[in-house]
């Protein structure tokens, strides 16, 4: 595994480039992956990604607007299509076939849009990760959140693969007794492409939001499952279930539910884009409670983008560092070492499309 | 012709380094092509410029005062005239030969200051472009500007040089119909040292500014005349004659005229000032119509210093990358033919200079 | 002598990290020589300076707390002794060797932190430049600053080693004619590790402090002492006695006396932190009178600040740029010799040390 901190770029993979909503006030200018990017969806409701470009006089795109034909940029009124072919350049019949502009593979999918950064020809999207519970409202009542984090992506998956930063990072928040994370019970193993742990804490007292959530009177057997979906992916589902059901056996049963989507989508070397939404599985039918949960996380992720951005400033000093290994980096380890396998494969790929 | 955005500077030309009324605050601080000057007028009303960085310690010029005997650093009390020689040195009686510093030709002429960046032995006045209208205050009377621009220089020869972008950059204020640009009657030809086109709009209803200023009572022959002076300068006339009284023979007819200069000094590699003057050719006793055009104008070339600066942002991502050419770029086209030339001629005076 | 105007890092040397007070607060972050530093005070008082950066996962350090057992990581609680060794690691009893970080030698003396930055066996605290001043508190009460100057520390010791700039730079607060400085007598030599001058101004009339201070009713035999100790230290002894006390003799009489300590302690190459302390020797029972002298002080501080950050400015176009020497810079001269002398040594002592 390696002990570095930052993590290269995987291009052949799906990310999310936004959430669809974000599209609601028009173009998007984003950045993934050092490529500045317009995002948009046209006037067929289809949605695009090109680099933010034009290919005449070099003007972004996202200056541009949505027009019948696509895309028109600002500055002289070129206009494009989602794959990046020039449609339109005003006062001229015949377009030269080098006016054109990079496009980036995109599926709409659960609410998100994901794009994918590598070799076009290799975009399966039955490899993208499925999250049907944004599309089930009833059952899964959700809420989303997207911003800036000043470091490696792969400190995020770091910070979620090892819970025992709960207790430091996020003690006056919900955090509790540093020990009791130390102390829970954890099976992590590694999966297909990536790594899995579920954390136990068995006959515990419910935390407030727990109890009030899931209308518990004594003791609840409570557990936190993450997994990593690698490269940029984690799908956390924590919550409680009354002594004596059988949580162990059969987690589908009616107390405490928590889903939260968490995605990494790179910026920059050393920035990345935090996505995450989170879904109530107890009292659907009350938006305030899903208000609530969305109220209480997000000053807790804050508190993370704190410390990983601060990390990042001391990794910059010398990134080729190596980091020590402690025990509690047991799932974080796993999680290092199918980024490793990610990477090596996404290289050679990268080395065919080539040649 | 080089298709590629940025272009290097020219060192054997003249530039305009401020307008003659920015010293009435006293020295001006001013990068020109990487070069911190401090420029001022001396006790007798002549005009310098030099390096803004004292030979003794390195303190910078501008934070000095000017005496009865030249420019004084304001650390330690040196002394300079406008050759850049140390002509006192507090409690020393002999100045070492070394004490002098950089300085560079200028000339005060049509309310601007001129200055040489190149081989001083080169720098010949009566190449300085002329601008007689700044000193007819009676029939063109005038409004001056000066604001940095985040691009490389040509960016702007290019904007100025292709008028096909007011429909799309100033759609919301001169530029009305785009495709009444791009079908106007163009013709271009390339200069001596630069490229010269006239567009002509005939039998055309005057916008309101010009029905106004013009007093015209039916339509207009309407022409938009630029000339490229290389490396730097751009030379606008625009106007108006009422139908019938032959403008394509004769514009110098009493009717809506407007003359700008235009000039593009390179402050560094990716930005410039960009220095401008409006001057009415109508309503001449009219104090107010001068102050108008002025305001009309001065949020107009904000939105292309907006345009530029992006385009200048993606044109960093990778600056060799080449521009597709389309037909609305023939003039400036002819504008980078001549700077290639005037770019190839300095090489080689600069080569021979440092011989 | 170098004329260069940066000078490189000394290691081998005690600086001043902090005053003493300024771990009233808790840790206190603080970058020297490029390396940011966690200064603190342990449980038991200990001052300890460390890398500030966790070996676990590279969290800053001053992200933590002081527990009992030393100060422990704000990501996932390891803790570490002012030597830099890991004492603790939340669930695990086994501490890996690899499990500290970098630790700097301290001295706490005469309300000073001073800290070692070069090879920790050559730490000898009987090198650390003695201020006894601080200790004694009846005698000369005082009050100490800190501001970071974006400059090469060495700017500072020019500064002080060259008072000409008094009526450039200090004109409009306590300079006064410009050539009363030029023109005063100087003594000035080389010591063992920096160097020395005294101006004496004889027969003088008292400025308006003076006289307050040291309630004068004639005319005052004025001296102002440096001593540049090198690297980055210079003590200051400024002061009058009433004319006809033999004051070039034995200045130890009552009169008026103004001490003040001055360190550059280098946080990059380009910047450093200017910590300065002023005590009064006259009036010292009127904790008013230390509190006017250092509210007089502060802004002609700020004035050098503005000059040194301005001169750097322009050093940086071109560091390797040679500075020309004027008749005022005897002193100056001497001070940079010393440095030459010390950074040869330095550089001597740390390749023996990497050998």
């Amino acid at each position: 595994m390696s002990r570095k901190a930052n993590q290269p770029f995987v291009r052949n993979a799906w990310y999310i480039a936004a959430w669809a909503e974000e599209l609601d006030n028009g173009l998007l200018a984003r950045t993934i992956m050092n490529q500045p990017m317009v995002i948009y969806r046209n006037a067929e409701g289809k949605v695009g990604a090109l680099e933010d470009r034009c290919c005449h006089r070099g003007a972004p795109l996202t200056h541009g607007h949505i027009s019948e034909m696509g895309l028109q940029c600002g500055y002289h009124g070129l206009t494009f299509d989602t794959e990046g072919k020039c449609v339109d350049i005003p006062g001229q019949k015949n377009i030269p076939p080098q006016a054109h502009v990079q496009a980036f593979p995109m599926v709409e999918r659960n609410e998100i849009l994901w794009i994918w950064m590598g070799d076009p020809a290799l975009a399966d999207d039955t490899k993208i990760v499925d999250y049907p519970y944004h599309d089930d409202k009833e059952n899964w009542p959700h809420r989303k959140a997207m911003f800036q984090i000043k470091s490696n992506y792969m400190l995020m998956i770091d910070n979620l693969m090892d819970l025992t930063h709960l207790g430091y990072v996020h003690n006056k928040t919900i955090g509790g007794n540093p020990l009791n994370h130390v102390g829970a019970e954890m099976n992590s193993r590694q999966t297909e492409n990536g790594a899995y742990f579920v954390r136990w804490m068995l006959n515990h007292e419910p935390p407030p939001t727990y109890k009030t959530g899931g209308q518990f009177t004594g003791n609840v057997d409570r557990w936190q499952e993450f997994e990593y979906v690698g490269p940029s992916v984690v799908l956390q589902w924590s919550g409680a279930l009354e002594m004596g059901m059988g949580a162990k056996e059969n987690r589908d049963q009616k107390g405490f539910h928590l889903r939260l989507l968490h995605a990494a989508t790179p910026e920059t070397d050393t920035t990345f884009h935090y996505f995450w939404s989170t879904a109530n599985g107890y009292r659907q039918d009350d938006p305030e409670t899903t208000q609530e949960m969305y109220e209480q996380i997000y000053p807790t992720f804050i508190e993370d983008k704190v410390i990983m951005e601060a990390q990042q400033d001391r990794i910059n000093l010398n990134p080729d560092r190596d980091l020590v290994e402690i025990h509690a980096d047991g799932a974080l380890a796993l999680a290092r070492l199918a980024l490793d396998k990610i990477i090596a494969e996404d290289r050679e790929q990268m080395a065919q499309a080539a040649e």
